[in-house]
């Protein structure tokens, strides 16, 4: 059995923490009590943190805004690496001219548009304008109808040879105590089964999200790998993925591994952490150093 | 390269014919034609035949009705093997009581009712029924709200233990020349990905379709495999579940494979039918013996 | 919390009872003690059985030796369903000539040699007799260099349009308390990904496994799906299949489930036995009715 | 159609060019002839060049040799960007102590050794060192009993909660003209289906490998991504990798991908390519400038 081990004297020796956002900084009923304490020991500290997460569905500055709005000033537009930002980049590098059709609400296409794109949902796809259409991005499970707009997607995909991308992989997403919703990366697995082509996704656990962060350290500092840690709550993304990277990895039990399940996860998976915590948040006496 | 032969010769060879319905006898635009000619002849040689089709939409008399409406009346209802008459079998046969909750038409869920057994549509799931629910099946892509029901569908998924049956395994299925509409077996796909659940699939290429309709035949005649062939447009379906099941195949170039395709199709596949067709459909003088 | 039922008071209930073999008549020790009393009992009771179970490697008639060895004489060759069996009934039902090539030992072999078939191992395909191999069987993990003769198969497939047929589709099988060996569905698997065509396999959870012993029964008496119980240690084989052919199913905990998993598993799943019970062994009183 | 262009107008365009090995610089016959010329044009324009290349088999100095027996002298060891050289730097930042137990040739094991670690062959493991294993690598298809050491390797994974390392994730890799090899790749992916864990592999179409060379790259000049080029004969590897890393991509047709078929395969899988050429080759006019 894994030791379960006090979480300040683990970033203790780490200069830069990643965090997961969804069940480490926040719940569906509001941040995990106490999280502020660990951005204060952080910033006492002089150490660097990111928060590395699925989300395509805002820009950094309306996900920032969003922690501003819960009490915690301390995540900041800078300190955000979200999938949406590593879709942005590919249609920044990859795509030159024509239409960028989506699936989403406005506020994720408007997030995406950049110099010479033109951003249009795929509701409005027309035969005026389908030969445009140079890319599809699945952004978010909402601001469309999804029978509707989802045959259509799938019919704009036999007929257009031009790339999928999904920005956000996670399948489902929780929305209350006991429930979850369907998420965009679920609803482009199906059409991808469907169509049978091969989409191009961008989320954890795949490397370029933790590679995207680190870039971005690196063009102010220098840093290894071996001072990183990433802290989440789910073997699958968060922890598969930082240890593929080469970081060190804390597993947090406030989200998606329960308690009494994590050993078994673990075992049962092959995923292993190097640390396992309680949460992320430091005890009350922490500051009083 | 395999050589396309002669489907009235084929036919001579066999006692029982076994047809799929789209790409075989019908197509986006309607009946394929001259197909009537083919169950002229059937008849006027005593030969028996059965459409052994993915279709849960519909009571097999309704189906039968679509083609009479189309002017073929050789086809009736104790002709039409269905993926929904499978799953109205296990539902006899497994399910004693309680609610079957459904996401399609009412008119499919009608068919399913039997004694004891009450439908109820998933988007009238609530507190006070949802611990009767005892199965939930996957029926049609059609009248349910595509983003509220599937939501609330991955929600009862997750809080009761009950088996899902998908009344039809295909992924997609023809609504013009160029486009496809998202069947529910699609849909039903991307929900078991997103619980992680084994659902119980009815349709072919699963051999339960085939024995279906052997069996139907040994309740009134004496019949082997080696007298029964099966006709389809559709390698990963028709084809190896015909071949798996022990039947010969034919496989016609009328649907969902091309005349220029067929021969890449099979290589690329695996999948071998025992002959290729045009179409199934007689040549003028046929009927002139 | 499904409650724990009495074996004796379920069979009773049924006509004719399913026994999967490993993990509910033997373990990797022997026989499960005292199962020989359930045998006593079903025959003193004239209910029928039979032993449905995924094994190529021998012939019934030596798989039903290998019990009497152990000291179990209920079972005998007309009592025993493999999957080797469905092998043998598709070679007889769709090879008319040609060679048959093999993975497997020549035991496995033999026992499919039907009239005017010839079998042949990988091993000995050359220049010569390439274009006469009509078919490839996964028989069996032995009798065959892993190495050479599955570098040769995976050749075999991309030169020749031929069908491949797993006879077993397990993928790992126990050899001791704590060791597991890779079965030939495991390894053909990996062949089916490798040259990207679809295989062909018989054996549990696929319903043919069912229909076959099924069909067998009703060739001398009459009798209905409900009349019949499945009993078997694994959700993902013997629940799974038997549920989806319409019969009752009771998971024993004696084999590839434990007792202390069972609740979960069910749960996680979503496959739902309808009975379970610690074992498909009677109480010691039970013959002294 | 995609129009073929022409390969020197292409690199003429970029700073630093990407090649794939196998199908791009040599097939299973020796160099592509006239590839030299390409690495002279490179040489005189000073432009920078990688090859970036799913092998774990050899140490990148042991590669380079091989290119230098065949008369390309332009390939050295710091150009190249293996799979392997991945899998080295995982156990250097994420694995601190005890043994890495490997399946492969004794070349790919010594490769990996790092200051503290020992490497151990599967077959070496016994019940006096496997508690001391702390990593499991896939290194390369040769150099072990497949039979008797993929079942230990099975049973050592069931046994320990360890991470499983894939150093290259192909499935299969050319051996002659008509005849490939399974690949290490393949051989774990049977193992992770069995043992139902999840691996890290590393290798095309994955980012890191990409990452990897770029890293490399801007420790000693700037670089962005617009400037370098990814040449590839695999859609599925070379070019969806690279286009996801945002790099422009060469889908050359001496490999993987024939002329006749170019078209079908852009259009059927989704991954379209910036350009296509006919090879790597410049004309012979080229260096005449």
């Amino acid at each position: 059995m894994k030791r379960i081990e006090d979480f300040k004297s683990i970033i203790d020796r780490y200069e830069i923490i990643f965090f997961d956002a969804f069940g480490v900084l926040k719940t569906h009923s509001g941040l995990v009590p106490g999280i502020e304490r660990t951005f204060d020991y952080l910033q006492s500290q002089k150490k660097e943190y990111y928060i590395v997460t699925n989300d395509a569905s805002r820009s950094p500055g309306q996900l920032a805004q969003s922690y501003h709005d819960k009490g915690l000033y301390a995540v900041t537009a800078d300190r955000i690496i979200s999938s949406g930002m590593l879709t942005k980049e590919y249609l920044d590098l990859k795509v030159n001219d024509g239409i960028v059709a989506y699936l989403g609400t406005e506020d994720s296409a408007h997030y995406l548009e950049s110099a010479g794109l033109h951003t249009l949902p795929v509701r409005d796809i027309n035969n005026t304008n389908i030969d445009k259409v140079n890319v599809l991005v699945f952004m978010d499970d909402e601001g469309f109808d999804w029978c509707q707009d989802l045959n259509k997607t799938v019919n704009l995909l036999r007929k257009r040879t031009i790339p999928a991308i999904v920005a956000n992989t996670d399948y489902a997403y929780p929305v209350s105590k006991n429930d979850v919703g369907i998420a965009i990366g679920g609803i482009a697995g199906m059409v991808e089964a469907i169509v049978g082509k091969q989409f191009i996704r961008f989320g954890k656990p795949d490397s370029q999200m933790f590679m995207f962060a680190y870039d971005l350290i690196r063009d102010y500092r220098q840093i290894s790998k071996k001072q990183i840690v990433m802290v989440g709550d789910t073997l699958q993304t968060d922890i598969i993925g930082g240890n593929k990277f080469g970081l060190d990895t804390v597993l947090v039990l406030t989200g998606n591994t329960q308690p009494a399940d994590a050993e078994n996860r673990i075992s049962a998976t092959g995923i292993v952490p190097t640390y396992i915590c309680n949460s992320a948040v430091l005890g009350p006496d922490v500051l009083a150093f």
